[in-house]
C-alpha cells in the first residue's frame, strides 16, 4: 500500500444501515484506504456489520470512537462531506476535484481524516465544527443526496484518481500495405464472382472499396483473419460456379 | 438535463439484487442520467425494485430487453465495464478516465452504451464481443470487484465530472450497433454457407469474429456499403447450394 494512501482516515458518523458500513468498507478495500473510524454507529447495525459472512478486514478492523473529537484528533486536516442546501454553511465548500487535490498533498505528509454523516441527516453543525472545509460531491440540483456507500466510493476513486499506475497501452501491429491489398483483391474477385460487380462501373467502384478497406485500419492479425474469411468465400462462390455452368 | 447526458444508456445485465439496481438507478439519478436499460434481469428482483416506496423515476422509466443486442442497438458507441483477471480479455482495455474522455466526446453527437455485468460473475464473453472496448475502475490488485451500484455510481461521477465541454466534431457518423450487428449477422451466414464456420468451434469463433467485426469502426456509410456486399455474396453462395444440393 501506498504510504500516502495509509494516512488517510475514513470517518462514518451515526451510520444506522449495516449495509452502508459493509459498502463503505468494501469501497476502501477496492481503492486501498484501508483505516475506517467509526463514531456513535448504531451498535446492533455496527455488531451485525463487523460479523456478516466476508466482513473486510477494513470493518474488522475499524476503530470505534466515541465521538468526533476523538476520532480526528491525530490528523493535520479533517474535510467533511455535505450534500448542502438544508442548511447554511460556515465553512469554505469545495468541489470533490478540487478538494481532492489538497487531501492529496496533505496525505503526502500527514494524516487526514474525511467525515460522512448519517444515512438521514448526514454531518451535525456540531460536527462539521470540528472540519477545516467541506467537499461536495457535484450531484445535480434535482437530487443532490447521495446513498452513503456510493458518497465514499465516489470520493475515494477520486483520491486514488491519478495515482501513477501505467494504463495498459494497446498497441496492435497495424496491417502492411501489401496485406490490405491482398485483402482488397480477394474481396473484388469474390464481388465479381457474386455478380456485386457490374462491368460498366467496376473501375469506380473498385476504387471506392479500395479507399474503403483501407479506412478500416486493419490489425496485422484481422487482416490474416480477414484473408482467410474471404479466400475460405470465394473458393465456394467458385465452386458453385463449376457445378452451375 | 445537458443533451450530451441525455445520450447515455446505462445498460444492466443479468442484474440479481434489487437492492443494486435501486442503487444504480440512485446514482444516475444523483449525476443525471436518467435512461436506464436492463437485460434479462431476475425478474423478481425487477419487480420488487420497481415497485419500492420511493422508486425513482429512472426506475419506474427503464426499459427491459431480452439481450444486449436489442439494449445497444441503436448506440454507436458499446463500452463494456469489467474487474479483470478472471479471463483473457480480447479487447482493448482503458482506464475509467481516459474511457470516460473519449464517452464524453462521442456522447457529444451520438448515443453511448454502457453496460454493467451481473454481481457474481460480471459481463459474459458473449455480452463483452458487443463491446468495442472495455473500460476499467481502477482498483487494486488486491481487491478489485466493486459492489455494483457503487461502479455504477464511479463511473458516472467520472462522465459527468469534467466541465461542459464543447461538442467537438466527429467527422465521419459512426455506425450503430444494431448496423453492426447485421453486418456480424450476413457474415457469420456466409461464413457457414462456404465452410468457414466448423460446427465444433462455431460459437468461439462467432464471438471472435464479433469483435473483429467492431474493431473495424465503420462508419455509417461504409457499414451500409458492406452489408450490401455482404448480402448480395450470400445471395450467390445459396443460389449456389440450391443448384448442388
Amino acid at each position: 500500500m501506498r504510504a500516502e494512501f495509509d494516512r488517510l482516515r475514513v470517518v462514518l458518523v451515526s451510520t444506522r444501515n449495516p449495509l452502508n458500513l459493509g459498502a463503505a468498507a468494501r469501497a476502501m478495500s477496492n481503492f486501498g484506504f484501508l483505516h475506517l473510524r467509526v463514531v456513535n454507529p448504531y451498535e446492533a447495525a455496527f455488531r451485525e456489520a463487523r460479523s456478516a459472512v466476508g466482513a473486510s478486514a477494513v470493518l474488522s478492523n475499524s476503530e470505534e470512537f466515541k465521538n468526533v473529537a476523538e476520532a480526528v484528533a491525530d490528523c493535520t486536516l479533517v474535510v467533511g462531506t455535505t450534500a448542502v442546501g438544508r442548511r447554511e454553511l460556515q465553512q469554505p465548500l469545495l468541489t470533490l476535484e478540487m478538494g481532492g487535490r489538497m487531501i492529496r498533498r496533505r496525505l503526502g505528509s500527514s494524516r487526514v481524516a474525511l467525515l460522512f454523516g448519517s444515512e438521514k441527516v448526514g454531518l451535525s453543525n456540531h460536527d462539521l465544527s470540528h472540519c477545516h472545509w467541506l467537499l461536495r460531491i457535484p450531484t445535480r440540483v434535482e437530487h443532490r443526496s447521495m446513498n452513503l456507500g456510493q458518497a465514499v466510493a465516489v470520493c475515494l476513486y477520486e483520491l486514488a484518481r491519478g495515482s501513477p499506475t501505467a494504463p495498459p497501452v494497446e498497441k496492435l501491429q497495424p496491417a502492411s500495405a501489401g496485406e490490405v491489398e491482398r485483402i482488397t483483391a480477394v474481396l473484388l474477385e469474390a464481388l465479381r464472382s457474386s455478380g456485386y460487380l457490374k462491368p460498366r462501373s467496376a473501375a469506380l467502384t473498385e476504387e471506392k472499396l479500395r479507399r474503403l478497406v483501407r479506412r478500416l485500419r486493419l490489425s496485422s492479425g484481422d487482416a490474416e483473419v480477414c484473408l482467410g474469411m474471404l479466400r475460405q468465400i470465394l473458393w465456394k462462390l467458385h465452386s458453385g460456379e463449376s457445378h452451375t455452368t
